[in-house]
């Protein structure tokens, strides 16, 4: 099937191998276009606009950086809806706001277009792994018929959260801030034990095995009892970008999250100390 | 083999009958005469002093309420220390700091008596399910004599931490920490995923089968998910009492754990609003 890919960050690029892997025939964009290389490499066409990539598919999935970089794709004289055919369908992997995809899923509907809101859970040695976990909302058809190729893309799980286009996103936005205030908890914890001359590598021997026995345990343990956070695969930027999504949420809610305004406050402070290349997970570094 | 037993409370009861079921003949205590009856009923002696209780048994566990419960079942003339003959071991499950626990150590080697610390995971249901999960440290002879006798009291598992007499109750306050953390997590992203109008059963479905899929997920996003904190496994004031412990074990290695005063005065708040009885995975309520 052809199926148009755009962005090719850090997750996008191994959700677009997996896809080209999986015998798809894949026409690419990317605003830095030297990141085409490696689907090139594999087989891949890569094209130099977008215009050009809606003429030639008629799904396409997207994974950019922001709600901002979604809208930009979307709409003007060179966005996916003036190009696309009517009936096309676009598969919005990107981490957004719910009232975003809202406004995405109306546009689309005005020309004729399905919107299909697709987040994705999974660091890109997940997606690689083809472990990675979708989470889908949006029209009957359009989730039946794109739910075969999430797994093509990696996914082991495609997760049906129905009609309401906003479901899916709101759903990622809370695993996102359930994987912050993790990294915070085993953070501030394991600090607690180290300074107090316990091993720390036994205790999550323990707990990972126990009452903690889930993946994300596994993988932040492993990188906070180690201190590993570098190379980061989600660097603290990106990580308040979406705990920011998540607090703009619970706004429009009318929720207090004060977690998520501590998760807010300590990747800020990182940052402005000059350590927002660290992987998010060093969130309770803040704190020393 | 003949074991004392002090402290017949909502997991103390379990563990006895545990223990009596796997065989062993128990001495038990209790402040309050009448929690003894379930144990007596399975054949149990009970004992009407500390006193009587070590005069019979050379092996006594204890699981009383907070720090100074514990100095009081061990010190004075009515206390353990007076009365077990010499060599015997004192196996503490009560949660404390780990400062008491060193405390009690040095004076239970005074009285040429052994301590040690075995402070345990596990709600009623799951001590009762024989899936409850011991840490313990302490000397060597006293671990490895005492280790099978755990496995006999419902410990699926029994975690050795080895001789820093601290370390146990560390590692237990450092879980309990992560436990409050993940329940606050649970509590804003449920109530963000409600207010939102998406399906938690569903929501949770998913994460319990993916990222989260640990004990503690399952169990907390049940009692979250369905708002059912009657009847409390683990009441509020019992939460706030390990989480003050977190705290002070925090400054007594000068940390700060912001996530931890963040559960302090959710808690405190519910307490004060007559909340106290609810289950202490309740702390997110605070917010509302």
């Amino acid at each position: 099937m052809k199926i148009g890919f755009i962005g090719l960050g850090n997750l996008g690029t191994p959700i677009a191998l997996n896809l080209l892997e999986s015998g798809h025939q894949l026409f690419v964009y990317n605003r830095t276009t030297a990141k085409t290389a490696p689907l090139t490499a594999k087989g891949a066409v890569a094209t130099n606009s977008i215009e050009a990539l809606a003429k030639e598919c008629h799904i396409v999935f997207s994974i950019v950086s922001d709600d901002n970089a979604v809208r930009s794709i979307c709409t003007g004289e060179q966005g996916l809806l003036a190009h696309l055919a009517p009936g096309s369908i676009h598969v919005n992997i990107s981490t957004i706001l719910p009232a975003t995809a809202a406004e995405m899923a109306a546009l689309h509907e005005q020309h004729g277009l399905n919107y299909l809101a697709a987040p994705v859970f999974g660091r890109p040695e997940i997606v690689t792994a083809r472990k990675a976990n979708f989470v889908i909302s949006g029209k009957e058809s359009a989730r039946k018929q794109i739910e075969p190729l999430l797994k093509d893309a990696g996914g082991a799980g495609v997760w049906d959260f129905g009609d309401m286009i906003t479901a899916a996103n709101t759903v990622k936005l809370c695993g996102n801030f359930l994987i912050g205030a993790a990294s915070e908890a085993i953070g501030e914890s394991t600090t607690l034990a180290q300074n107090s001359g316990v091993d720390t590598q036994k205790m999550w021997s323990m707990f990972t095995q126990t009452l903690f026995n889930a993946p994300i345990y596994h993988i932040y343990s492993a990188i906070i009892a180690n201190a590993k956070y570098e190379p980061a695969a989600f660097t603290m930027p990106l990580g308040l970008k979406d705990i920011k999504l998540v607090l703009q949420q619970a706004d429009q809610v009318n929720q207090n999250m004060p977690l998520a305004q501590l998760l807010q406050q300590h990747m800020e402070t990182l940052i402005s100390q000059g350590k927002g290349h660290l992987d998010w997970s060093a969130v309770s570094l803040a704190t020393h």
